[in-house]
């Protein structure tokens, strides 16, 4: 288990720089102060020209001989060290692990120096947009909650990973896939499929569509986690693949798609590391059930949700194109919503066999 | 994508034997009828011999000519035959798609076959007990949410897997596992570490715990799925390894450690090919705080229903060991639960080289 002996990375050298900062600050006789970028929605914007959620470049000042600040100030300090630490150790860990890292007991008195989670995660957040490194470069992790298969050869911890052999189960995609810890070796591929449930995903490697299709085939089993997110990212920056991306017929669905390709407005900060532009809407589109016979009695009643939901995305700036406004409205007129699980009425290989093959050959997505 | 031509397998042959029954009642002019096992709660014992909850041997009979019956019994035949669909054609899938694909409007009416999911899935559960076989034998899929890393090599859809050259991520374990879809053609571990947790999971494999303890990590994110329930089961039956269960000190904790050891209620059929009867308990135990120095104020108070919970496994037949009367007393007493997580206030890494090392040195585990 023993590390290799390494040089600061640059992380951490930011991470060491908030400590200095107060060193300084106190030798000068000064009150230490950090300027944080402000990470409400007053400070996001839609840049229309890179097709991203962006943050604007309004700060906060924190600082230490401010009472109303001061527990905060110690906190982010608190933090960064546990940050730091994770870096000289070369390790990774979680948000809840950070928590209990940095939870203790402050001397002589009853009072702790975090009570909950919820005081910890929103530091990692603020340091985040400080430093400017996302939250994997900090080494937290969140979920490992993908998979992945096709020709593409990954090398993890020295191991060369082959994704065209790995069965039906395919490799696990980890919560950080930084260069740092996976390299991508080789990919052949022609695209990347990124498809919202494991259901359909099961289907496509059981039926080694990727093979095929000469594809990526890529899940997060829901809602794609960050890994996912930044795996998907790097594979079409890195090897100039397109993404296509398969989800539910349903405001969930659309609002998964608008996060991958633009990012999401509660995490802008981060968009410009895993937000994909060009990303495409392969499906299910409200176009869908019409165009591939799909009965009206496996569609499911759109709820008060769906369409206040559905609603409100029409409003969005990068819902704004003339064919997302028709998808949306189509959606609502018709009433219905559609889960992808419902081509299998049709034949349980519809999925691989008609749907996917037609909507490539007729290049049917949209932007 | 050509599949091989096939014998109809035993499971195909017992779906055809359902639509059998139904042909020769008619040709006889009687009631179609079948019996299916019961499965409530009053036809489920705890087989203390065994080590496992099993099903009673009550059954019930479903008729065609019974008005209350007619349509239950005519979805059963219609599942049936969507699951021998599934045989002949040698195709997974999922409890979802078994509904849409049973999914019909019934001719020259308005009436559905089914309307909601909550009509098929009982009645799979009802084949799955009436023909003895696994959801998997029927080639029903549940989620795949599980990762394995270790000296275990299988071989899927023809590929070599080898868990110890898939670096940090490892191998995502299919929702699938019987031998008929997953062989484990090689096995050198000593043990099995089932962890509850992927944190945890991400901390051993990250710290290539599995190479210095020669034991095999398996995790399923959270309440193990049944892929990594039934993994783990076969790696003991069939490689005589120790399984050892790792999870949170509370309620909830010990609810999945009593699951994977002898089964559930709910699914009580299954435990003969899920449970683990010598399934060990790692921890987290109520005794660890004191005995590795944890700090109360890492501890969560116990709320209401974790107070209500841990008092019903007191009463459990399988919890009636004095171990663990005292065990779960002991937690009700303290008025804390703990997380594997909280073992981060030591220091990142004491998981794996502090407590688990001390674990496994004492043989420290409850039974």
């Amino acid at each position: 288990m023993a590390k290799k002996p390494r040089k600061p990375t640059a992380v951490e050298k930011k991470l060491v720089g908030v400590a200095d900062l107060v060193i300084a600050a106190a030798e000068k006789r000064k009150d230490p102060t950090i300027a944080i970028p402000v990470r409400s929605l007053s400070n996001v914007n839609f840049n229309e020209r890179k097709g991203l959620i962006e943050m604007g470049k309004r700060k906060q000042a924190r600082s230490f001989f401010n009472v109303a600040m001061a527990k905060k100030f110690m906190q982010t300090v608190l933090v960064a060290d546990a940050l730091s630490e994770l870096q000289r150790a070369n390790l990774t860990t979680s948000l809840r692990e950070i928590y209990y890292r940095t939870k203790h007991t402050i001397k002589d008195s009853h009072e702790n120096t975090l009570d909950t989670q919820d005081e910890s995660d929103p530091l990692i957040e603020d340091l985040e947009v400080t430093l400017t490194a996302l939250r994997e470069e900090l080494h937290v992790r969140a979920e490992n909650a993908g998979s992945i298969v096709g020709p593409v050869v990954f090398v993890d911890d020295g191991d060369r990973v082959d994704c065209t052999r790995l069965g039906k189960g395919g490799y696990s995609v980890p919560s950080i896939v930084e260069p740092e810890y996976l390299q991508i070796a080789r990919c052949t591929a022609d695209f990347v499929l990124l498809v919202e449930k494991g259901t359909q995903w099961n289907r496509l490697s059981e039926d080694k569509f990727w093979r095929r299709y000469n594809c990526v085939l890529l899940t997060g089993n829901g809602q794609p986690p960050r890994g996912v997110r930044r795996l998907a990212r790097r594979l079409h920056e890195e090897k100039q693949l397109p993404v296509y991306v398969l989800v539910d017929n349903d405001p969930w669905g659309y609002y998964i798609y608008s996060v991958i390709k633009q990012g999401s407005i509660n995490l802008a900060f981060e968009s410009q590391r895993m937000a994909i532009p060009k990303a495409k809407f392969m499906g299910l589109s409200s176009a869908d059930p019409e165009a591939y016979g799909l009965p009206r009695n496996v569609g499911i009643k759109l709820n008060d949700k769906d369409v206040a939901r559905a609603r409100e995305l029409l409003a969005y700036t990068w819902f704004q194109k003339k064919s997302w406004q028709e998808e949306i409205k189509r959606m609502l007129s018709s009433g219905l919503k559609y889960e992808l699980d419902a081509l299998a009425n049709k034949d349980f290989q519809y999925l691989t066999k008609k749907y996917l093959p037609r909507k490539l050959k007729e290049k049917d997505w949209l932007d």
